[in-house]
């Protein structure tokens, strides 16, 4: 078949042999699959990357050895692949498995490549009236949720989502159904712009500073803020607009650590979590349902054939999702 | 009256005026300060601070014009003072007020004086049983209680105190009634020897790798770590040892930046919690019942007027409490 190969910071298209599916797992024909900044990063040496990457997309099941009747259903599948036996993976799941891999991030091939095989335990059936190019969503919609499964938000909380990058519009869109006056602030018109026309409110300013002053003034300190700016400065940037006692959602895993003044964390008693996956059977229902819109955040489709293209493009600044076709 | 002054990086002993009580207020006639690692702190320049320093004291009311009853009572006091009509003031308490200021830290004169005002409404009084030179460790007792009023902890979970300093031995030998395997690590015998003598699992090793190697091996990754150690890496070093959507309680307030891989905290989705000041009704409770034993922390008291002296052995390296009295 043929394949993405990331190695040494380069990117390629090699014939692989297909992939075979073992007991409890099914051999997939991805369908089309989507180009995420944490690709951008493994490409820059993030993880010590090499080899297959790709981690959002949808398939066609083509084998199932165990589950014949999975055969021809439209899926998509969690990525974190837990070994099954140890403590983590018997009382809380595969997610935080110390020994598990990461489908295109960490130890198993992913699915930028004509077939990936994944237990029939992680899939999750595309519903029909979701389209492949929005199922390619499901993933990073699943990630934007997860604050919302992970902080006990109401609707009268002051939330900003900060950044508009593809993650950050997509927090700020879907959770607006929990706290209706989430704010969406980041530097582009353009890409704000996507998620005013769902109902977001934005602000939008060319600096950090700029934008934290109007913020201040307009709205005080925020009781929640997503830091989804894919910056190392970001959460130095969220402090600034995060109220005493109140909590930061951080989103971005960039390859350079960060200075961070931990004492006003201290002083101010800030909580700082960390969010990485979501729960995929709540990001389909949020398709399926349409409360978000994600198809305006697909910038452009390429063949799979042109994948080193397709790259190049995702990785322009200010780039929005681009995804690749079989 | 004489007061301390710390100003530029230097200490010195001067002729001040008595303040005077404000409606409101009393004026307490300082008996005991204790010198906290915060005091060290402010004297390299954390805060920008200039004044007198002192925020752990036993003092008795010399005059309360609003309050006559209160006359001659032992006492000690909460240390943030609000300014009593912002919305925080209003409904969460002057803890986090903007306008706040700190009690020998930020913007109001502290404990190393013979007399110090503070509003009636931070008075606690101090139950007869618990001498002044106890009395001095409600405020560092709270804070050290504050991990347990701000995350449910429960009895089966498996919690580090990392660092043996004062907040360190504090912490856990005060958690210990909620967390009864609670693990206090660090790398002073001495200092490990006055919690271990209260019921506390402690271990020991010279360096943090060996530390760290040795914990992961009896224990594995902590539920919960508590950040006491001191130290701008010690937040690098407690994320080796917690688990996967585990928690770190950060005390540390070092002046210095703090560079932190971000990306393990959002792939882990760790939890950080800044946490500060704690509860005085609680400490109190917990010294008049007995819970801990603060005795053994007192490393040298000195007259008042050699505080100079006092600062010195308070800045050496693994000092425990030093107190001054008058």
């Amino acid at each position: 078949m043929q394949a993405v190969v990331f190695e040494n910071g380069s990117v390629s298209m090699v014939e692989r042999p297909d992939p075979r599916p073992r007991s409890g797992e099914a051999l997939l024909e991805v369908r089309m699959a989507g180009i995420c900044n944490t690709d951008l990063e493994l490409l820059k040496g993030y993880m010590g990357f090499s080899g297959i990457p790709g981690h959002e997309f949808a398939a066609v099941v083509a084998e199932a050895p165990d589950h014949p009747e999975l055969v021809g259903k439209r899926v998509t599948a969690e990525i974190n692949l837990g070994c099954g036996h140890c403590p983590t993976c018997l009382t809380a799941g595969p997610r935080h498995c110390p020994n598990r891999t990461t489908l295109g991030i960490a130890g198993k091939d992913g699915a930028f490549a004509r077939y990936v095989t994944m237990p029939v335990s992680l899939l999750h059936e595309i519903p029909d009236n979701i389209p492949d190019s929005e199922a390619v969503f499901i993933e990073p919609l699943a990630a934007a949720l997860e604050p919302g499964q992970q902080l006990h938000l109401t609707a009268d909380m002051s939330v900003l989502a900060l950044g508009d990058g593809k993650l950050g519009i997509l927090s700020a869109c879907a959770l607006r159904h929990q706290c209706p006056d989430i704010v969406l602030a980041g530097r582009h018109a353009r890409k704000l712009a996507i998620a005013a026309a769902q109902g977001v409110a934005t602000r939008r300013h060319d600096s950090h500073d700029g934008l934290a002053a109007a913020l201040l003034e307009e709205f005080g300190r925020f009781d929640v803020v997503i830091e989804a700016t894919g910056r190392p400065e970001g959460l130095a940037h969220a402090l600034d607009l995060t109220r005493p006692e109140g909590t930061i959602v951080l989103k971005t895993t960039t390859f350079a650590p960060t200075p961070v003044n931990m004492a006003r964390v201290v002083v101010d008693e800030i909580t700082l979590v960390g969010s990485r996956c979501g729960n995929f059977k709540l990001a389909t229902a949020f398709l399926r349902d349409r409360l978000v819109d994600v198809s305006p955040l697909i910038e452009a489709a390429y063949p799979f054939t042109e994948f080193p293209q397709a790259m190049a493009a995702a990785a322009r600044p200010g780039a929005l999702k681009v995804v690749v076709e079989f």
